[in-house]
């Protein structure tokens, strides 16, 4: 509260909304950049001061802690990368739990399994905070655009409180229920897809280069065909330029994929795609790709099959 | 010849080319349709006395075999379901292969591995026929208009024998290599991913239902994001539909996904998303939906888990 107080010389009805913006990454970094477009003031930290210096030069605030960005918000959006995290930056020491005022929102952008976006919803919400469960997808770019997907649920009150500061940040705002939970859930659904996707653009394009076809010819063919996705059109490029530098990880989907076996095991639910293509990014990483660009699979293949792929 | 000769009584200058179509299914019947559109005459046949009778009712000529269909044509298309067929039309008794005039071309449409379409290749040519490998993709409503993609390699001869029927024919014509074997091998990687998607969208979908999600919001939010395919686009709908009727059927895949694992093995490449959605399939054949749409096997996901799908 004081934090906003002393925010500038602005009465209290033409003041700029707050946002803190915990995680100040990619996608978060870029959220900032968009909302402070839009005309919210933001206030973020990170563990890195490298990105917090960036969010300054940018006509940004920094906090040392989730519980300072939280302190004098009026939404508090959580860009970080699972469960854990997220339990830790509300919670944790110095979370912005108890820093948040009461009848604001915190906006979970992690991905996470269902059932723990129920738990950490039902246990801020019996503190007198809403919680938005709002997976996000669409990549950096778009997120510096305002431009994200966002797959929302939760209550009434928290998507009045946040909306705002999404109507900012996402091209595409998917109201999915009155509960957190299931924007996790179908977050999860898109991540399997997406997951297998890249999995099986890289099987074929790989199996492509072992029979010696023209590559470029193929994603040429595939994206016209009826054997297209969004990843394989998205994804291959970086196998036809031979450039594994990261845009997203291989252990994302050791995550997410992780996430979906765990809750397919625990519904009694087989999913044998999802499996093989888990194995997959579990031996990309194991045979040490893990932070290189998930199109790092292909370069795995041709490991497992001799084949040759182009070089950058 | 003699066919040709007694066809009518137009000019050698002005007769309509005839173009032999062997198989008159959902695929060969509107291949027909377009070509007599495109002002082909052709002459059809097929085993089942049903198809040959709409194509005479469509102002096609029926041929008792393929050698009779082959006889006078200028071009030969074979638009049957596997390499067996394919052999068993050229080859086999009253084949189409010594019946076509010599320098006429053979258009082989089946989907097959790149190795049998060299062979078979090699052997129509090696008696002064033509051979063009041209695996097709777009369905039965898009061969209808003209408007198939085809996937092609042959010689410059075979190209251009069979270029004026093709162009009717097709709306996507790709020039893939000087020789057969190069289209069915671009065929197999879009049969590769095609079979990978369609099960990775029912394991999802059916997930989903698992879950008790919205599926039609599932379906609005997938097809808007990143976890999209064009099979999971052009599929799920069947699904929501609870409509199982086969437009393609899963004995397809049975078939596809099989010649893809005997490539991967024959030349020592792991293909293990291939191979779990193989698996997917044999079981909906083993199970008695071999016959039904491809789309079939999110009701045996269903099967597996208990989860809950529309119904028609």
């Amino acid at each position: 509260m004081e934090r906003m107080m002393t925010a500038g010389d602005q009465s209290p009805s033409d003041r700029k909304s707050v946002v803190g913006v915990i995680g100040l990454g990619s996608m978060g970094g870029g959220m900032a950049t968009a909302l402070m477009r839009a005309g919210f003031e933001v206030v973020g930290c990170d563990v890195s001061s490298e990105l917090v210096g960036k969010l300054i030069a940018a006509g940004g605030r920094s906090a040392g802690s989730p519980a300072e960005a939280a302190s004098g918000a009026d939404v508090v959006i959580s860009v970080v990368v699972n469960a854990a995290q997220t339990e830790s930056v509300l919670f944790g020491e110095n979370g912005a739990a108890s820093a948040m005022r009461p009848g604001t929102v915190f906006v979970s952008c992690a991905t996470m399994s269902p059932e723990i976006a129920r738990q950490l919803g039902a246990r801020l919400e019996a503190t007198g905070r809403h919680y938005l469960d709002a997976p996000i997808s669409g990549g950096a770019a778009r997120a510096a655009q305002g431009e994200l997907t966002v797959l929302a649920s939760g209550s009434a009150a928290a998507f009045d409180a946040a909306r705002p500061a999404l109507d900012a940040m996402a091209a595409r705002l998917y109201e999915l229920g009155d509960a957190p939970g299931t924007g996790a859930a179908f977050k999860m659904i898109n991540q399997l897809l997406a997951g297998v996707h890249i999995a099986a653009a890289c099987e074929a394009m790989t199996f492509a280069a072992k029979q010696n076809l023209d590559l470029a010819k193929v994603y040429e063919v595939i994206t016209a065909s009826a054997g297209n996705s969004w990843m394989f059109e998205n994804r291959m490029p970086h196998v036809l330029a031979g450039d594994y530098r990261p845009l997203s990880a291989i252990e994302i989907f050791v995550k997410d994929l992780g996430i979906i076996q765990d809750m397919a095991r625990s519904e009694r639910y087989p999913a044998p795609l999802a499996a093989a293509a888990l194995q997959m990014y579990l031996a990309a990483a194991g045979v040490g790709m893990g932070k290189d660009d998930d199109a790092s699979l292909a370069r795995l293949y041709a490991q497992l099959s001799g084949a040759t792929l182009p070089e950058s």
